[in-house]
């Protein structure tokens, strides 16, 4: 490796160095997707030995002397520290260097083998209802976010270093107090509108549609939204994803419930909302540096949250798809109107699983994973005694009884993957997106009046122009700050869920 | 890394790098299997820097300096070159490192990006029948191997460094008898045969089955024969393949053409004859050891043409298979006898496409790429007259216009794979199986009644026994002449076409 003689070319190696590692890295994601979606089963155990080894050799390469040099010597010259572009590529270069810098390769590979097996363990176990099976795999999960989050900063709370890592910046003290905003404000929501909806009947309830239709309705309207498929795909898995490879790689996963056509397509609407994210991030330019990646995890779920339920179960919206869904899913929809499907769309029920919750009881699920996660790790809550706190916390906050841990503490993928102190950036997706919406909306007054019509190009358009080139320029905070004019809070997203049930 | 202190020490070492490095190589494979069947379009260039870093990757660690000394003290130790099992690792393993050393990894990384870009171009001229748009690739492809070839051996002829990556220790010159004795002896078979079947006419002539039936047959027929789904999988791609990815995770792709369903059956018989090979391999014990390889891709291809023809084109086969034909494909199949059937399958009849040939008319279609590649390496024919001299020799051999060059000199996906000096290991699969279906039912006389009742486990074990299991431990001609008590020659195969034509 020859010396580069300014600190132009030392930027430059970085930067084509960075490149590298991402192309490796992004072989990993592909090995991640078909895991999901293709790994038979007696190939699980080479899996996760493929991606132990793959993270390795990512965390050896970003870890190299030569790009501590490179990064020391970029970071000295003034020219580079005035330049936009590179120097916010050089400040979250240095973040995810000194973070990367603190972790043994060791920990790094155990950490994806393990998330490979326990995710293998988690399938099984949530198949058989059998919380048992999972627990031991659940103890080390949560055991090796633990050491992690001390070789990361070993006098910080664990929780807010887990934290950092999905949500720069964010800790958990202001979570706890805007989920305590939340939980005091929807609380009469929920009481006031469950017990109307729970009487409210629409033509398309109890229909039923062939997955081979859904499927139809569900492409015709991820593409229709903006979703490149010419750089991407759609398929099926146990549970929904969004796995981004890298340039002209973008790939969604959704999954059917014939009595339930709704599902499939918000789902999807969901997921393309991320799609579109990634796919309007300048990788081409910019594929391995900062200005090429997402702003945090709360920012890309606002993406999705704004599709799937701000556009999707809009009024607008249903009097484009309604006729297109007629005629896509061959059915006409027991005669449904507009106002029908958003009816149906919108409905308040408590029910026992996140991924199918409406709007208003959703941010519940998240604070009471967000809660059990912080007392699991902080041992105030053993493992074994989960199920019995997840289903003591169901009742009290929804009024309902968990049948079985499969609706229960074993419905998500998320802490068998090891990820902790990722739940949190849901709600502030969905803080995110209201105050996204709102802004566009105020910006460009005829965007309902294109939706209506079937035109989605001057929303995305406005969302990439605000938040998608940006990448990593920005801080979430900054990002929302400079996209909407204010700060984050709660308001536009109570004004939005107060708006709806009210109707 | 800390010094082996003792012999066994440092074969120890040797095989858990070559394990590791193997399962950086299984990661290649996935993505291979990927790039036919899932990639978008878009992600076609990220695919071949992916394929490029991997695969210098593995050549770097292949021939490190740690590498090659526990193979020296390994190989000086006694003890181990008097273990069976040791030393025929050893063996194979100074052949590999000795060509690998021989390629500078820059080369490496530019034969494996180039590959998956031509690949891609090759779809593409296929796909528009434009032989000018995919020409510089295979030109480029051509020098690569060219150069490839030189490093290894600067002083053989380059075809046989070619061929002998693919068929280790075969060169060109006995295989230019062989194919010398094939044409003189198939060309009278067709001659009398071909003009004889063209009149015959069957009942499941231009029967029109869907895909998703056949679909149910040709997964049911591929797990009766003996292909584990719970390590392996079976899907739709262009050109049908086999990747043997690692243990647990062999992965097979078929295509479909309504309007003739025996030949999905027939490429997925085919495909699952390569891929038990690899579930046969003793892959748990010694992945990434030669001991858990295949002998050759000579070897290979015994083991798909045998479960393919000797096999799936039977009349034994037929008498089991037919009912369960009608019943999933849900079609009484024009009324159609097990001789109509066996006919249909056995029909001698000249044709554009290799992968559609009979068995008679195969040989030649190597044959002709086996001449032409020679003359594409040697320079005695420019890459822009390949069409010119291949649609000439269909004239002469097969007394057929080629109409498209899709038909013609685009059909195989090889040469844009880099594949080149593959061609000739289609004809040695031919002549190995016929003599290793020769031997097994003179060993166990009851197979054909075995298989005539569904019952494939006494083929599939004696395979395992006399091949499988025993991985690279013997060359080709050895496992050849252990297996069956004779050295590979053209007369197994001639009884049985003879036979087979005259009937």
């Amino acid at each position: 490796m020859s010396e580069p003689r300014t600190a132009r070319a030392a930027y430059e190696a970085l930067l084509k160095d960075l490149r590298e590692t991402a192309v490796l890295a992004s072989a990993g994601a592909v090995l991640a997707w078909d895991q999901e979606t293709q790994l038979p089963p007696r190939g699980a155990s080479l899996r996760a030995d493929q991606l132990a080894a793959l993270s390795g050799l990512v965390h050896e390469r970003r870890t190299r002397p030569e790009v501590q040099e490179w990064l020391a010597t970029a970071e000295a010259d003034p020219d580079l520290r005035n330049d936009p572009d590179a120097s916010a590529n050089l400040r979250e270069i240095r973040r995810d260097l000194d973070r990367a810098l603190k972790l043994p390769g060791s920990l790094v590979r155990e950490i994806a083998q393990t998330a490979a097996l326990s995710q293998r363990a988690w399938r099984d176990a949530r198949e058989a209802s059998d919380f048992g099976s999972f627990a031991p795999w659940l103890e080390k999960s949560f055991d090796l976010a633990r050491q992690k989050a001390l070789c990361y900063r070993p006098d910080a709370p664990v929780y807010d270093t887990l934290l950092d890592e999905y949500e720069p910046d964010a800790t958990a003290e202001p979570l706890v107090q805007i989920f305590s905003e939340l939980r005091a404000r929807l609380t009469p929501l929920i009481a006031e509108a469950a017990p109307r909806h729970a009487r409210l009947s629409t033509p398309i309830d109890g229909l039923t549609i062939p997955v081979s239709k859904q499927m139809e309705l569900i492409r015709f309207v991820a593409q229709r939204i903006g979703f490149d498929f010419e750089a991407g795909r759609l398929d099926v898995s146990t549970h929904p994803f969004c796995e981004a490879i890298g340039p002209g790689d973008t790939r969604l996963t959704t999954r059917f419930d014939e009595a339930h056509f709704l599902d499939a397509l918000s789902s999807t609407m969901h997921e393309a909302g991320h799609g579109m994210y990634e796919q309007g991030l300048p990788k081409e330019a910019h594929f391995g540096e900062p200005l090429a990646e997402s702003a945090s995890l709360g920012i890309h779920e606002s993406q999705s949250r704004l599709w799937e339920n701000f556009v999707g179960r809009s009024a607008p919206f249903w009097s484009w798809a309604l006729p297109e869904a007629r005629r896509l899913l061959g059915s006409d929809l027991g005669g449904a109107s507009v106002d029908d499907v958003v009816r149906a769309a919108n409905r308040v029920k408590p029910g026992l699983v996140r991924v199918e919750a409406d709007e208003v009881t959703y941010n519940l699920h998240v604070l009471l994973r967000f809660d059990l996660e912080r007392a699991l790790l902080s041992g105030d809550l053993p493992v074994r005694e989960l199920p019995g706190a997840w289903n003591e916390r169901m009742r009290q906050d929804l009024g309902l009884e968990v049948p079985d841990d499969r609706q229960g503490c074993l419905q998500d993928i998320h802490w068998s993957m090891g990820a902790i102190g990722y739940f949190p950036t849901y709600t502030l997706g969905n803080l995110y997106a209201a105050q996204f919406w709102s802004a566009a909306n105020r910006e460009v007054p005829s965007l309902q009046d294109a939706i209506a019509r079937g035109e989605f190009a001057p929303l995305l358009d406005w969302l990439r122009e605000k938040i998608h080139r940006h990448g990593r320029r920005f801080s979430a905070f900054e990002l929302c700050q400079r996209a909407t004019g204010e700060p984050l809070s709660v308001e536009a997203f109570f004004r939005y869920l107060e708006g709806k049930v009210a109707t």
